[in-house]
């Protein structure tokens, strides 16, 4: 037996979790939300509606417009979402560790 | 911003959870999981199958039947699942203080 977890952020409705982490993640790979949302597997237009839904909860951009360049446009994410992408990271990386540590506390000489 | 999280436990297969712990505590006050599928909506045949699904899991019983007694039968939680029931929501209570501290850690600062 072992323990799992999901961990997200709300502010009015959900602002940030796993899904949006990785279409963040996918974004500064590949430098566009087009692409992002192709490797999800999602819509063009269901990733974009995610993020703005996000944006306007959390009161912040996460992406802005990338000008020009070889490829002309795409988008990168902004210093905000690396920030929050960062934060996130490492509060759900530390969370799993102390989970784990309070799961073998708890259900110490538990028959499984 | 608030964090907010999800907990279950796992062995080939989700075997405990929020979902579960209620459908249980609710035998425990009604003494039938007739009783406790209709007080959460759910069908008795799904309920029923959920439970025989976490039981087969787990590999021990959580629900008995309650022999004779006024109305004659019903359900009862085993000695097994009082302790998971118990262990799980103390392990859920503790995670909630951990994640709330962690989560202020990580994003002292952060403009929200």
């Amino acid at each position: 037996m072992r323990p799992v977890f999901k961990i997200w952020l709300e502010n009015n409705g959900k602002v940030f979790g796993e899904g949006p982490l990785e279409i963040l993640q996918k974004v500064e790979k590949t430098g566009s939300l087009r692409s992002a949302a192709a490797q999800m597997g999602m819509s063009y237009n269901k990733a974009w509606r995610l993020i703005a839904a996000l944006e306007e909860r959390l009161g912040y951009s996460l992406l802005e417009k990338r000008v020009g360049g070889a490829c002309g446009g795409g988008s990168k994410v902004t210093p905000y979402a690396q920030q929050l992408m960062k934060r996130y990271s490492e509060l759900k990386e530390e969370a799993e560790i102390v989970l784990e540590k309070l799961y073998l506390k708890h259900f110490e000489g538990f028959k499984t």
